[in-house]
């Protein structure tokens, strides 16, 4: 296995250097001269808390590592700028290893236009990649603690087809034709960068669903001092969502509240905030926590959102 | 041990809300206003790998994993600014273990002024600690790739004394008087931000030495396209650092050109370049690589920092 240094040269050829003045790969720091506000956030993606090499290639590996950090800054409704890649790698992996990754995180930054300015290789006795994603705000940041009584609730895509996918995977019918679609939401997420920029100055509150739609909700209610209101019969589902959850023994409604891993948007704010790539789902009252409305019964949610410091699998902070 | 969101709620505690309109802890990003050019950078801290638990108080690990990537901001001369924390523990750490951390980032951010803007928790099978420092530019920053033929070479304080200490910890004789001081410079580096500060506009070229003088030099002269030379003679020596080494039965220049972790900064630049705080240790040269003198002779020095991939310790990329 080569050394640091040429891994590091190998990282900077793939990844190409920034265009002057800004300053990439290769020396102590990257410069960056972009004077709109900085929107920046970090994220670990941990072999055996967050992912597992026998469902995922490397490149699907950094590419969803990457993603799950840039989702972070679609919920804030920022333009993608650049990424900082720290990945701490076992002493063992072969020399195309971080290739492999690389490849991955190319796939990101060449959907969404985002430069990888810099990063750090370390050896660990476990493969752990950290993502540094920097975007720049284009308008008022969407915060958590925005939303108002009144607002709809709303989100994009299919909140708990990721967790389908999963189960699936967990089970032994994960190469079933059925679930395919559902894996493949599983393993390769992408963030909601363009839905969360068109909310900017028209929604009032939203926050990226890694943790489950209930977890996720309960720091949105919160934050923003009200009570989250979602209905089960608006929920949006993907053809055949609910009968694949059911044929692997779960509940649709509870995959979606709990399921987590979706890196879909959930947004707090008036009708128009909502262009059709979003789904109302509920709407916010004075209050707190999380409830949901069901078959004519409205009763709280408890977050259930899986917290990997007491349940043991992956989440994010 | 508790959840990660009441983790992350007592860190926000700890490190402070950012003065608005900056946002820090609690939403998915991190949002910063400073107008100036970015600096940032990324370095990892793993259990076994650069740190040892033995030898360290969990304040300790925290506070050098910190100066580390603030030692990037200070090789290319920019001004300190925030951190992201992105930790990963062992599921069985205690809770205090967060807080004892967060105690060794107050340290470092209560001495330079730094703020912590946002991190990330999550478990892991191993103990790492991976620091994003953002700084700002306050002039023209000092590259790996400025050094110019005439210059003189210089570095801040003693470098082999951390590699002394760690070779001290590394024997039988590490709780000897004899080490004390030795051992404290490899426990608690502090990253040289006012030296690089002062560097700004006057020195052609800047790095720190992380991986060994000969290592971090060797980089600087294939950025710079020129050959270093460095004079054995002219090394600073703390008082009884070469004895301590001689005592450990290692050659004091051999851990200065080796040694690494000491966390100094080496510059290239005139005369004018350098106030007290500096020792000139050597010219710049037309050719490549480094050069030692010593004792008459001219000699090329081997690279042989340390590189964890094929060495196996810690050191940074």
């Amino acid at each position: 296995m080569s050394g640091e240094f040429e891994r590091i040269a190998r990282l900077r050829d793939l990844f190409g250097p920034l265009p002057p003045p800004d300053l990439g790969i290769g020396d102590d720091c990257a410069v960056l001269h972009d004077p709109r506000p900085l929107v920046i956030t970090v994220d670990s993606a941990v072999e055996g808390v967050h992912f597992d090499r026998r469902w995922l290639s490397p490149a699907d590996i950094a590419a969803r590592a990457v993603e799950a950090a840039v989702s972070d800054l679609a919920a804030m409704g920022a333009a993608p700028g650049e990424l900082l890649l720290a990945w701490s790698l076992p002493r063992e992996s072969p020399d195309d290893l971080v290739t492999a990754l690389a490849h991955g995180v190319l796939r990101v930054t060449r959907r969404l236009g985002m430069r990888v300015a810099g990063g750090n290789l370390t050896a660990s006795p476990v493969l752990s990649l950290t993502t540094t994603a920097l975007g720049r705000a284009v308008g008022p940041s969407l915060r958590r603690d925005g939303a108002r009584v009144g607002d709809l609730l709303a989100v994009t895509g299919h909140p708990g087809a990721a967790a389908v996918g999963l189960r699936a995977l967990l089970s032994p019918r994960g190469d079933e034709p059925t679930f395919t679609d559902f894996v493949n939401r599983w393993r390769a997420p992408a963030a909601r960068i363009a839905e969360g920029l068109a909310l900017v100055g028209r929604a009032h509150a939203a926050i990226d669903l890694s943790d489950g739609l209930a977890q996720d909700a309960s720091h949105l209610a919160a934050a923003s001092g009200c009570a989250l209101v979602l209905d089960a019969d608006r929920l949006p589902w993907l053809p055949g969502q609910r009968e694949a959850a059911r044929a692997l023994g779960f509940d649709p409604v509870e995959l979606a509240l709990h399921g987590g891993e979706d890196y879909e948007l959930l947004a707090s704010g008036p009708a128009g905030a909502f262009d059709a790539g979003w789904t109302i789902i509920g709407e916010v009252r004075a209050g707190d926590g999380v409830q949901l409305r069901r078959g004519g019964v409205t009763a709280p949610v408890e977050p259930g959102g899986w917290d990997h410091f007491t349940n043991g699998r992956g989440t994010r902070g």
